[in-house]
């Protein structure tokens, strides 16, 4: 089974990264760009055929160490 | 409008963060993770409503400045 993890800035927490993104693509002329978000996606690969018991899995890894609940968010798309 | 721009390693290059991710997981006792791959997403809002010429901008966004053509694909999903 296949999973994308997307893990996301909680909303009102800084994203320097996207900031500075936009500021080089406004240097750089594209003027119709208004924000721009960065995200983080994880594809992971398991050997675990139950969708339910792969999820959970999924939300332990994500709160144990792929997302910090502080200032992140995680989404779980099964593929 | 708002479109999603994945970057993503091309098959074949090292993807560290992915690796030391899999490790990391497996040390902590997640028996069952095959393989972790690491994934780039911009989410970029636009003042443009043309679909085409949206995507336009933002294939030449990511030639620019998003992706590394040497070792990275990009893929675009406009919301």
């Amino acid at each position: 089974m296949i999973a994308e993890v997307y893990i996301e800035l909680k909303k009102g927490v800084a994203d320097p990264e996207g900031e500075n993104t936009l500021k080089a693509l406004k240097l750089l002329g594209f003027s119709t760009v208004r924000n721009v978000e960065t995200v983080k996606m994880f594809r992971i690969h398991m050997d675990e055929e139950d969708e339910e018991r792969a999820r959970n899995i999924l939300e332990d890894m994500c709160e144990r160490l792929l997302a910090n609940p502080v200032i992140q968010s995680y989404r779980i798309v099964m593929k």
